[in-house]
């Protein structure tokens, strides 16, 4: 989660929103880290999780992650929570709750759906109040409307 | 509405389920249409409506699609529904109903949630017998289970 948090760090810096994301092979080893990238790619699905995701599968060369773990700084949206789902990812950790965006506890409930075909084990709190802070302090000082 | 199963079906020529979208500017321009690549890309989060998006993102340079329609054949999945959403479509036309995946009438009912932040209007069954007979038509004869 250390590394995730360095990546939404690293994008606040560049005036995204900052959550960060990281995922983990099977046997633990680093696949993929980001941080979100939407304004800097122009495109709305880069969120941090969709590129870790999408990056990690190309570099295992499969469409499906199974057995990788996904470390997030902030609860998924919907859109990332469902590509969570689509990917296979075995766990995800994340660390503060987003009442306002969030698909895992809060809008969607994307995972509680007879529709969701496939689960990960969910953790929640890691270092929370760091993520949240962090995220705080950037709407509290953002003047960009990204 | 045509151009959009013409690459569903090109999809499912591939070996992919046969989803297919298509983008269209403010002004009724085509800027972007694709099928699902989720096998050809080794991506899970390669279904045809983010392809479409992210092309058009790209191709308009801005994270935000306002004023653009998005047509799928297909109920969109939760997160290309959030991916919509996130992307300000201001019309989303689509085919058949999905009940096993959809993220629009089942499952999260992304558009419905007090968290969703943007709502397209929704109109649904174009060409839903096509779209729906071409995905039945998939589902029976496939042997691989992408």
């Amino acid at each position: 989660m250390a590394l995730a948090l360095d990546e939404a760090r690293k994008a606040a810096a560049r005036g995204e929103v900052p959550v960060g994301a990281v995922i983990l092979s099977p046997s633990g080893d680093l696949l993929a880290q980001a941080g979100n990238e939407v304004l800097a790619r122009k495109d709305p699905t880069a969120h941090a999780e969709m590129l870790v995701i999408r990056a990690a599968a190309a570099m295992i060369g499969s469409e499906r992650l199974n057995g990788c773990d996904l470390y997030v700084t902030l609860e998924p949206c919907a859109m990332c929570a469902q590509a969570i789902s689509l990917a296979r990812i075995r766990r995800l950790y994340y660390g503060a709750d987003d009442q306002k965006s969030g698909g895992v506890r809060h809008g969607g409930r994307i995972f509680s759906q007879q529709s969701c075909h496939h689960k990960p084990d969910i953790y929640s709190g890691f270092a929370e109040r760091e993520a949240r802070d962090l995220l705080r302090g950037f709407f509290r000082d953002r003047r960009d409307t990204g």
